[in-house]
């Protein structure tokens, strides 16, 4: 048995048994491995972004992780942004590196690179397999630590691929089990019954019916404000969901919101920064004066809101949003109108892969009393995440529809992962918010004060430009297999949506609006 | 003036005045500088491989750094494949990355990173700003460096970039002429006359006709064989220029080329190797008892051998390459007869940037004697590299037509580059090798013995294919504005080469080809 068999053998005997990939020659024995492992599914995608962006949508929904297969350092270097996308998320990932033989690294062959620098900056665990036997050991390690949150990284030679060798098996593992602090619990008990303006911050694994019914129980017992954290990794929501509002992504907004808290208590959640910073402006969010309580880190953090919940406020139950949706709309496209026929229409148990930066202004207010579903988020903001996701959303949760909401802009970064969709034949819809300019960043511009609203010259508006040429998405994604449709009006677009709800398989529907930057 | 401005202008002082760039908020006020400096061209790429990449085919046809502008450290992730190619290719690059203020990274915002360490593995020189008043100072130092073959990485923090500051003017650099080392002239000059089988291995920038020239007349005059590496820089060749026969990528065949040299002198190429290893083959394939000989760097390498030649054969002058085409062929495209008809057809003064990989196979002798071309070729082996080389060619060689040669599976990395190409109206033509398979994979199963002929299973198979659905590159290309057109008959390909290489502006063309391993 060699090293590629016995490490695919290990890695479903982990229950993992999904494997994104785009593979290259120092990867051929773990590929041909794949026909001796039938428990093992091979999804192939293009580019690595779109392999380790779909592991990242996969992990989230599963609940486990799958592996990622990239070919050296220039393909781990292509998966990096998704990759880092996942580390942000805290989501358990395996990626396996195939690495030149271990006796060729000294002739520095023109893809050698330094691999294990590259993967330290993204992974919470990394190890280079250097004896066959140990493989077994190597791959349940890696997948151990990957359930901690972490993206694991298992770096493996070509030769100890192919070699053959009887395993050192590995001891059984301990499981991780988040553990709640009794003393962290105490704190945030009497921070939230001090009687000041008290705010508790939610994130990691709280941003799902327990933790959030948890913590609107709380809120309710002792009127703290509870927010969520600006980009959750999987937001429940919807009718019969408990509702809470998400911190703003711009800081001004998000300060706002915190203001006057006197305490803030974190569950899940980092203390909350500014994403970038501002002349002038703090970066730390945090109101002065105002004390920050560790409740829970990312993992756990459900666990230990209920133990609040139930001293606070035992046996009680929490509200949920109700039913309620818009009405559909008439007229040219603008985000808000595109945001009500998506709140209109959305089905039930869908999972909403966003990306829509600034054009999904909208979306979260119009499909709050939508039937409920899952929302994934951009937890990095390294832009060319949702498409991909989407394609590991749809493998982990078939049956379920996908609806993956899309900039122009960062459609581009991962526009293969369509290619996927279709081979694949997910459910996935995919709406391309097509305003023809980088919007963000003729907001941003601005507010860092590079560039007032009447000053920003010609050259720096074209790096912003995406309208010259126009990009048309519908060819796009027909080039690749999927259907494509071009939308301008809020009718045409209740029509393309409830045609690619009904109709199985991915589609693309390119909706046309303006920016928001005038 | 502040920090962004200064930059900019610096840069422009230096001879740097081509930005390939994919911004991001913390790169707003280098973007709004662009409108202060007239000097400086601002390119906007849809993704930063593309940016990379770019600027690496700038550099092969400018002799000169262009620069980068990336965001962030998943931004330079995404650039990081390319970034890989230009230091294997020895070009001047600068990249500026920009990073959050220095302020605000200790607060770990979403996008927070270990840029430095991204940056090491790929970057010669690697420099973060940290003090506005220095910033002419790095910047002068990042362009030195560059100048050297080594792509110069600058991290600039928001708030060095948008503070004002009196500079720190730099003090003037010297210069890093090559320098001919006598020792190894004569140490070479021994060998190429001892009588012995001697080969003569040149890369670097001994690939153009000054070096060409030298190794031919040194071949011509001791009867050493000359070979040119595997994957050039920027090969000078047909009609007209002295002809040197490429190493071969496959072991095998190299080793046959190398068969009994007792001494190798190497002029500007690294010793061969295998560019991957394989189960009971060398990786090292100098042969056996051959003495090998390192003449020059890959700076200095034509200077070198101009010296060699001029001892051995004072006042000789190399033969070159005959003007001879092959005829355009009729029927059903195969690669052979799809690279007559590129040799039948290419432009005077073309260059040919190629990434046909198992495509490509008949291309360089169906190009032997057509119009002298110049030749850009992938030389960190990650693929995704064309298309965006096509691009910085086109912008630093105007006028000359350029001829992108790709193959599907490696063209989907960084199709984006076509929306570039078409923004900036660049006369490339782009030719699609459309097969359906990463061939490469197909025969490299076999070769590393993962799976003979007959035995791959159809998992394995699958992770290799391209067909399912098949990728309609036509309306890819005119989905981000370049005309497209399909063939597959030789006499399409002629005339649709024919048309693109008339009328201006760029141009795709998908030929429908068989693959090698059947």
């Amino acid at each position: 048995m060699n090293g590629a068999h016995s490490l695919l053998t290990t890695l479903v005997g982990n229950g993992v048994d999904v494997c994104f990939a785009n593979p290259g020659t120092s990867e051929m024995h773990f590929v041909a491995a794949l026909d001796t492992v039938p428990q093992m599914r091979g999804v192939l995608t293009l580019f690595e972004g779109v392999a380790t962006g779909a592991a990242d949508g996969f992990a989230r929904m599963a609940d486990k992780p799958a592996i990622v297969l990239l070919h050296l350092g220039p393909g781990l270097g292509n998966g990096l942004a998704n990759l880092h996308n996942a580390r942000r998320a805290h989501v358990p990932m395996v990626v396996v590196v195939g690495d030149h033989a271990t006796y060729h690294k000294k002739y520095d062959a023109p893809l050698e690179s330094d691999i294990d620098a590259l993967a330290r900056t993204v992974s919470g665990w990394v190890r280079r397999t250097l004896d066959t036997a140990e493989i077994a050991i190597d791959a349940t390690d890696a997948v151990t630590a990957s359930r901690t949150g972490v993206v694991s990284t298992l770096i493996l030679p070509a030769d100890v691929s192919w070699s053959d060798a009887e395993l050192i098996e590995p001891d059984p593992q301990d499981s991780h089990l988040p553990v709640v602090d009794d003393d962290a619990v105490r704190d945030a008990v009497t921070a939230l019954t001090s009687g000041s303006p008290t705010v508790l911050l939610i994130g990691g694994d709280a941003t799902r019916i327990p933790g959030l019914s948890a913590a609107v129980r709380i809120a309710e017992a002792t009127g703290a404000k509870v927010l969520c954290e600006t980009f959750p990794t999987r937001l429940q929501r919807g009718a019969g969901v408990p509702a809470v509002e998400r911190l703003a992504y711009f800081a001004e907004a998000a300060e706002e919101q915190l203001a006057g808290a006197e305490h803030l208590v974190l569950a899940g959640a980092a203390s909350p920064v500014s994403f970038f910073a501002y002349p002038g402006r703090a970066s730390d969010l945090v109101p002065e004066n105002c004390d920050v309580h560790v409740l829970a880190k990312h993992c756990g953090a459900a666990a230990a809101l209920q133990r609040v919940a139930d001293e606070l406020a035992p046996g009680s139950v929490a509200a949920v949003a109700p039913a309620t949706r818009p009405p559909l709309q008439s007229g040219d496209l603008t985000s808000f109108s595109a945001a009500a026929v998506v709140g209109a229409l959305l089905p039930e148990n869908a999972i909403v892969v966003d990306e829509s930066n600034t054009a999904g202004i909208g979306i979260a207010a119009a499909t709050a009393g939508a039937p409920a579903h899952d929302v994934l988020t951009l937890t990095g903001g390294a832009i060319g995440y949702g498409m991909p996701a989407a394609i590991g959303a749809a493998i982990a949760a078939p049956g379920r529809p996908v609806l993956s909401l899309q900039a122009d802009g960062s459609a581009m970064y991962t526009v293969s992962a369509l290619w996927t969709q279709a081979r694949e034949n997910l459910d996935v819809t995919t709406v391309i918010f097509s305003n023809g300019v980088y919007d963000i960043l003729r907001i941003e511009l601005q507010r860092v004060e590079a560039a007032n609203a009447a000053s920003p010259g010609p050259k720096a508006l074209q790096l912003m430009d995406l309208g010259r040429p126009a990009l048309d998405f519908v060819k796009i994604a027909e080039g690749m297999g999927v259907p494509g449709r071009r939308v301008t009006t809020a009718e045409e677009l209740a029509a393309a949506l409830t045609a690619a709800f009904t109709e199985p398989g991915p589609h693309l529907i390119e909706a046309v609006v303006p920016p928001l930057a005038g």
